[in-house]
């Protein structure tokens, strides 16, 4: 069975690879709007972990709307959410995968996908989806993040990664200049992964 | 890192056993309440496995709370959740694990843990909770099956299980005959695992 993971070089969706990957063919796919080339950051990763990486392009109307619902709520929320929703929206309709996949963690605030949002997408798409670490508690994937992955840890604007918030920042930064950036977006550490331990 | 996984020999708990095998070291454990011998199944099929296997032994009060809530209810579910809740308890009070399991789904209606039940269970007993399954829907879980495991499946009165089900069916039985049995239990299929593909 053909597997999408959307993937970012973090450690969530590193960790949802290494569960999956005996039990589908998976290909890790990073959804991007082509604003900076921070999925290649994800495609190094995916070359160190030795899985198929492929990108996902999202309309960059996407990302316009994330900002502007950004810039209303002052917190980047829910504009990652949306932005999310449609990764998984775009990744269910590229037709490659028998099933998609994100890293959502059981304690996390966001990306969020509902049980009748899962249920609307399997039908709409035809396609299995599944979130392999939406049982596990932030403590239990630390441990496990430790004891399987090689990781950098460090504030957000100086870790290599291809999450969505890299782009949306750097949006923001063009449209309006690091105050707003420094203003809808706290200080928070990042992982980035270097490799299998 | 030492795993207590709750296991019936059911399709759920040895998927559940697989996709967390090669990250922890698992036991598989089935509570019972000493009515029957079915966790003897359970026992043969951690064997085909290749798994330890150890019993978890519940007061036979849980049994019967749950046999009187199943009498008021006139149906099963909010009995079978109590006895599962109760189980999990007994997992993490046995103080032997660092992390504990069970197999619920995404979709099952029953036996359910919320994420409240799961921070709560950990908090006290020091313990993580993890539910490997609660990110696969149904389809999912079936195609994983059929790629992974050799299964027997029947009506649940012909299937080997160690499920709560067997137990508390056996409890009705001895105590109000076959129709209290058959009024409050649903016919429906279960699976037993007899082997890995």
């Amino acid at each position: 069975m053909r597997l999408g993971l959307l993937y970012s070089g973090g450690k969530d969706s590193t960790l949802a690879a290494l569960l999956l990957e005996d039990f589908y063919d998976v290909t890790l796919a990073t959804a991007h709007f082509g604003i900076t080339d921070d999925w290649e950051h994800a495609e190094r990763a995916a070359e160190r972990l030795g899985l198929p990486f492929e990108r996902l392009e999202l309309d960059e109307s996407v990302a316009a709307d994330a900002v502007d619902r950004i810039r209303e709520d002052g917190f980047p929320r829910n504009g990652i959410q949306r932005v999310h929703l449609a990764a998984l929206e775009a990744l269910a309709a590229t037709d490659e995968f028998d099933a998609i996949a994100d890293g959502t963690r059981r304690d996390d605030r966001v990306p969020t996908v509902s049980r009748a949002q899962a249920q609307s997408l399997e039908d709409r798409h035809d396609v299995e989806y599944v979130a392999p670490l939406s049982g596990f508690g932030r403590g239990a994937v630390d441990r496990l993040v430790e004891s399987t992955l090689d990781v950098t840890v460090g504030p957000s604007e100086e870790i290599p990664r291809a999450d969505y918030e890299a782009e949306l920042r750097a949006k923001l930064l063009a449209e309006e200049g690091p105050g707003a950036v420094a203003e809808y977006f706290p200080d928070h550490d990042q992982t980035h992964v270097t490799g299998r331990r």
